[in-house]
């Protein structure tokens, strides 16, 4: 599992104060723990005014990189930043994201193309995000074209299949995870990630939902995902799924991951 | 999802005890408490030399169906025991289990043949449990022509597969999945159940795996289990993922659960 730690992004309330104060300990911190914790790429996602982002993602970007050797995810929605940001970072990451919303992959595919750089691409177009397997699929066919057409390889790309609210849904996440397991059918090498904690936005013990959700998504093929690395109930879930699933040999990485405190459950009252 | 509720077992030492001090009230008091956590089946296990199964087991059963309505699931190992306990049972319950072992399906099969009873039914024969799919398919085959030569219908059958440890386990759970998928593919009106905390046996944080455990199980079929159901994280995870499935509409069960506290996260210190 391809984890992608979300903590450094000024749209969470403490770190868009972090950001307003300039304070680089707090940022440096939160790199060190997520990287501590587990994360193979830490998100840095600036959430400011346009007029604003060139300086403070780039200002944010030095911070993280100083402070951990963890790959970094450029987490931005423009993509004429993410593109800017790529020379200041020491080593390929992850640009978050392209979609087909207008000429996004147009002008990211070309700057990654004979990079390292992976790229998340999200299943939504100018008309927003498809309500249908089948649109999404023609969106996620149309970004694989144009991957084609810059020759970024499928392994560099992790698609998000955008994860409904399952408050407002009518069948579960039913739809979603026929589109993870299209995917992963037409492409086994491409990877499959998502923002975990959308699917339970509205319900009550959040947590409860997320974790199911994470369980039933890597069933399915989802092998990479955007959340707090901090949690360790949600980083148990991820592990014991892995060992479930037969990919942990004699549970030697959930043990190590126990014995490392990287895991555990909440402690009661 | 069927819940047996599992508290009621001289095998869980505080039972044991309760049951060996004649303590009516601790197993009143039990069978309310799951009932109330939303159990279908109150499972009752004496867990007593042979000897006094017969009188331990008919006391306890009074006990519990005194003080709740829900159905019971009559537990014990010797197939005998069962079928004499049948008459005492005010109500069509589940008779927990059979199995190609010895002539337990010969002598339990005719005597619920013409009633409203279920019945758990064990993959495992003579030479132990199956190591393979393929003979545990076996077994299942062999048990569905007892059942028919009796003529109990698969509605009536929950078929435990027999859960492995996930800690000796070279491929996960892969192969129970496996054998729950083509269960419910030959039979789609016959229940699938198993005692879920098997899984984790031997490891750290049980609780994590039991968990992930679940909604893997049940996302491939599995429609019934034994397990604690005062484990609030453990029923939320259940209702969690019947809404993820699409079997809850704008999850009207799980925030009812909710409301209800049946369900709920570890207080934090």
């Amino acid at each position: 599992m391809i984890i992608i730690g979300e903590k450094i992004n000024g749209s969470i309330p403490s770190m868009g104060k972090a950001i307003a104060a300039r304070d680089e300990e707090y940022i440096r911190n939160m790199a060190i723990k997520q990287a501590e914790a587990g994360a193979h790429f830490i998100d840095v996602c600036a959430s400011v005014p346009p007029e604003e982002e060139y300086e403070v993602l780039k200002w944010m970007l030095e911070i993280v990189q100083d402070a951990v050797d963890t790959p970094l995810a450029i987490d931005s929605p423009n993509p004429e930043i993410l593109v800017q940001m790529l020379p200041f970072v020491k080593k390929p990451g992850m640009v978050n994201s392209v979609s087909m919303e207008g000429n996004k992959t147009d002008i990211i595919f070309p700057a990654i193309a004979d990079t390292k750089w992976e790229v998340v691409a999200l299943l939504c177009d100018d008309s927003g995000i498809p309500q249908t397997a089948e649109k999404r699929l023609q969106v996620f066919d149309q970004i694989m074209d144009k991957a084609k057409e810059y020759g970024i390889d499928p392994s560099r790309i992790h698609i998000d299949p955008l994860v409904e609210m399952l408050c407002t849904s009518e069948d579960g996440v039913n739809m979603v995870l026929n589109v993870i397991k299209e995917i992963k059918k037409r492409y086994p090498t491409i990877h499959v990630t998502g923002a975990v904690s959308n699917v339970s936005f509205n319900l009550p013990l959040r947590k409860i939902i997320n974790q199911a959700f994470m369980v039933l998504a890597m069933s399915t093929g989802m092998d990479s995902a955007i959340f707090d690395p901090l949690d360790k109930t949600l980083m148990g879930m991820v592990y014991a799924t892995e060992a479930l699933m037969g990919l942990d040999d004699y549970c030697i990485e959930y043990i190590s991951a126990y014995r490392e405190e990287r895991i555990g459950l909440p402690k009661k009252k």
